[in-house]
C-alpha cells in the first residue's frame, strides 16, 4: 500500500560501536551511500552539526523525495535515521548496511504511511 | 512512557489552503512558534527548500533536541511535520495551530517512540 504522501521508513540501531557514532566522515558516506543505492535527489547539502565533546552527530539532508536524517547517541550505542520518500522507492538493506559501517547489533525498522488516514483494506 | 531516545511526533494535517502551503513567509513563522512556544533550541538557521511552480515547500531545522521538519503539498492540501524530541517536552496544539495557520481540517498525530525497542509495560 502507498499513501498518497508517501512511506517514511524509521529505523532504530542499537548496539552500535561508540566510536563509529561520533565519525562526521563515516556517516556522511553512509548517507551518500543511502542516497547512491536509493537514487535519492539531494535538493541542498547536508546539514550536519557534531555536537561537542562526547555527543553525537546530527545529519539532514533536504531530498527531492522529502528529507533524510540521522542522529546518534553514541552514549547509547544507538543511531536513528528518517527516511521519507514521497514517492515510491525499493527498500535499503538497512540491517546489513547499519551492521557493515556502524557495527549495529540489532535494526529496528518502521515503515509508516504519510498522508490523510485510510483503510489498510484496497 | 519516555523511551531512552525520546518521542517522534508525526503528523499529517489534511484540508490546508493550497496557498498558504506555499508561502514561505507563513511557514517560517508557524515553524518558528512551534519552536518558541516548546522552548526548542535550533543548532543551525533553518533549511528550506521552496519547489517550483505549484510546487510546496520543505524545510527543515536541527535542533539541540533533535529535529523539526516540513514538506508541504499543495496539490493534495496536506502539510506533514515530524518533530522528534531525544527530551521530554509538553504536547503541542498542533490542531488547532494548524487549523489558524494552515486552514487544516483534520490533523492526524502519531507519536512513536525511538530507542530500542521494549515492552509497554512499566
Amino acid at each position: 500500500v502507498i499513501a498518497e504522501a508517501g512511506l517514511e521508513f524509521v529505523v532504530d540501531a542499537t548496539g552500535c560501536d561508540p566510536a563509529r557514532l561520533r565519525d562526521e566522515t563515516l556517516l556522511r558516506a553512509l548517507l551518500g551511500r543511502a542516497i547512491d543505492e536509493l537514487e535519492l535527489r539531494p535538493v541542498a547539502a547536508p546539514l550536519v552539526h557534531v555536537f561537542p565533546g562526547e555527543g553525537g552527530v546530527t545529519a539532514m539532508v533536504l531530498l527531492a523525495e522529502s528529507h533524510l536524517a540521522l542522529h546518534t547517541f553514541p552514549e547509547l550505542g544507538l543511531a536513528t535515521f528518517n527516511l521519507y520518500c514521497c514517492r515510491p522507492r525499493p527498500a535499503w538493506a538497512w540491517e546489513s548496511r547499519l551492521a557493515e559501517a556502524l557495527g549495529a547489533e540489532v535494526v529496528r525498522v518502521r515503515i509508516l504511511e504519510r498522508g490523510a488516514a485510510r483503510s489498510e483494506t484496497p
